[in-house]
């Protein structure tokens, strides 16, 4: 256990506290913007630390597993020397990467055979495995190794999916039990509530350091993750961070820290960002549009970023077309200020008791 | 004429001096980024301004010219706001790239038709159409519209060639005649001596604010290029800046530093860092290769860059091998810093009468 978490205010359910890693304090809810291969694609860690603040990212063990592999890594002396980040660092189990590939990987109630994306090569991750790495990368929150349902799918194979995660989880409990680095346990059940309960009962007794709700973001309804995560509002532990993995939209944290979820990760504003989609405190600005071409303005008025405080739209719309690399840090560098500061104003009415009008406020620019 | 040209020192005939213009003071021997679209390639103007604090960068008229179109750039009252840079910005007139496109440009004495090469679109340059648009986009330091002969020509081919560029040239200085900007002219000539003294004279009559050496880097021997240029510094005007265009390495620029040269543009550093070749004190470094795995030191130990102070060779291979957009940034910084102190300790041995063995020292890690 290297981590502590501290509940600090409440609004509703919607929660404000922190958690005290080694590296870092952060502050919750809080957004992990998403390092998948030790770097926030695009951006110099130096913007990530001023002005963006960011005291955790995540980064992907698949990812790193196979690329630089985690001998080098571990040669470094782990993920933040390795990549020159002394802040906090969440990695994923992997898991989620090993299932995504179906054509090219075999489950067995030991672990997951598979072949590398990149050269083919066959490799096998179990739970023991996973959480070795993760030891072996030295982030301060590892995530357990657990095996991602599909959707759709029937509640028998739902409930035969969640069983196996859960033996999963409590070997990877087993595993790490001695380590000094946080692990969080992940509830599974696919889109199922009476399963997901089971599955965080179970997880409740191993003790983790935090929980996780996953599976989601796998092609369901919006409105059936939001309910899934209404319905565990009530049960989940008060007293430990609750991490709503691959999630999401600016209204979907709203909706999410309304239900009392403190932690969240997404490619999204990056992703988004390399592909000109840019949020703004008055919705969404699609940067290639032609009626961006003159414009001198910036791209949110009412952004204090670098970016908007120096360039114009009609500049940075010429910098996505020409396909220039600037514009992929430039545009990330704002979606990921605006997530920024999109969790400091929901930290703040939180404190303040005015989630909710917050929340309303902001859904009169965004509807997803 | 809108800039001042001061010479300051001499050691043989190296010289230190600077030139300042209404945007910036430029000392020389300088080397300017080359930002084509208005973006040194993957580059930040943050980091371009501090620690590359780079006072003038190259930006292409033929680029800028189809995209966005000059029209773009006139409305946001010029390039410097455009692209929100308010350092001293030089433009080619776009010649080169015209000529560059074989196939798909035809010449008369009036001008060059060509076609966009990125939409086919037809385009039409003249000597009067090049200044303009470059009085348009409003850069300190205007090129002359010339005509780049290929190589290898014959003497008749070359002095055709010249004698025209020379034409262009004079009706390039009554276009901007009454123009707040400062304009060079070009040498041209092939690889004939006695060709490139007669254009010199030509451009001398003509009053220009500067002289620049053209029609290099176009597949000739290295030697040949050098003997042009020595074969020149004794008639060179004295009292004006001369600019040899698209050199070169860091050889190259020594070599032509001692000759008298007192500007330098070239994609090399930054085209280089894209491509995974890094210039160090101590030589080239190729970072792909696979004896930097897990080398956990400084790309270059006597290096003072935010990259080589932050990173390891380990990090950096990773990202490059990754194909991660980071890895152009970082090392296009790494490259342009190494390209900052070189032109710096050029100007202190200058200054300091000891330019030769300066050089002699570092052709002792580069012998090209």
């Amino acid at each position: 256990m290297s981590i502590s978490f501290i509940l600090e205010h409440k609004d509703g359910n919607a929660r404000c506290g922190r958690i005290e890693t080694s590296h870092e304090t952060i502050l919750t809810p809080v957004f992990m913007p998403v390092g998948t291969a030790a770097t926030v694609k695009s951006l110099p860690h130096e913007w990530l630390e001023d002005p963006l603040d960011a005291k955790i990212i995540l980064a992907n063990t698949y990812h790193l597993y196979l690329r630089p592999g985690v001998e080098v890594i571990e040669e470094q002396e782990g993920l933040h020397r390795f990549m020159a980040w002394d802040r906090a660092i969440l990695t994923d189990s992997g898991g989620y990467q090993v299932f995504s590939h179906r054509e090219i990987r075999h489950i067995t109630e030991d672990g997951v055979n598979f072949r590398s994306h990149l050269d083919g090569s066959r490799h096998f991750l179990s739970p023991e495995r996973a959480m070795q790495i993760q030891w072996q990368l030295g982030s301060d929150i590892a995530m357990v190794f657990d095996e991602c349902t599909p959707f759709p799918v029937s509640h028998c194979e739902a409930k035969q999916s969640m069983e196996r995660s859960m033996r999963w989880a409590e070997r990877c409990g087993k595993e790490t039990a001695d380590r000094d680095q946080a692990v969080f346990g992940i509830v599974q059940g696919g889109m199922f509530s009476d399963l997901r309960e089971q599955s965080l009962e179970m997880l409740i007794d191993m003790q983790l350091e935090g929980i996780a709700l996953g599976g989601f973001s796998v092609g369901e309804p919006r409105q059936m993750m939001y309910d899934l995560v209404n319905e565990m509002k009530g049960i989940l532990p008060v007293e430990k961070p609750r991490y709503l993995m691959g999630v999401g939209t600016p209204l979907d944290i709203l909706n999410c820290v309304e239900m009392g979820v403190d932690m969240f990760d997404c490619v999204l504003p990056t992703r988004n960002a390399r592909n000109g989609t840019l949020f703004t405190w008055e919705g969404k600005v699609q940067i290639k549009n032609a009626i961006h071409k003159s414009d001198s303005r910036p791209l949110d008025s009412k952004c204090g970023c670098p970016v908007c405080r120096r360039y114009s739209r009609s500049y940075l719309r010429h910098l996505f077309v020409s396909g220039e690399i600037l514009s992929a840090t430039l545009l990330t560098l704002h979606n990921l200020y605006f997530y920024k500061e999109l969790m400091g104003e929901i930290r703040r009415s939180i404190l303040e008791k005015r989630f909710l009008e917050f929340k309303n406020g902001f859904m009169e620019h965004y509807s997803s």
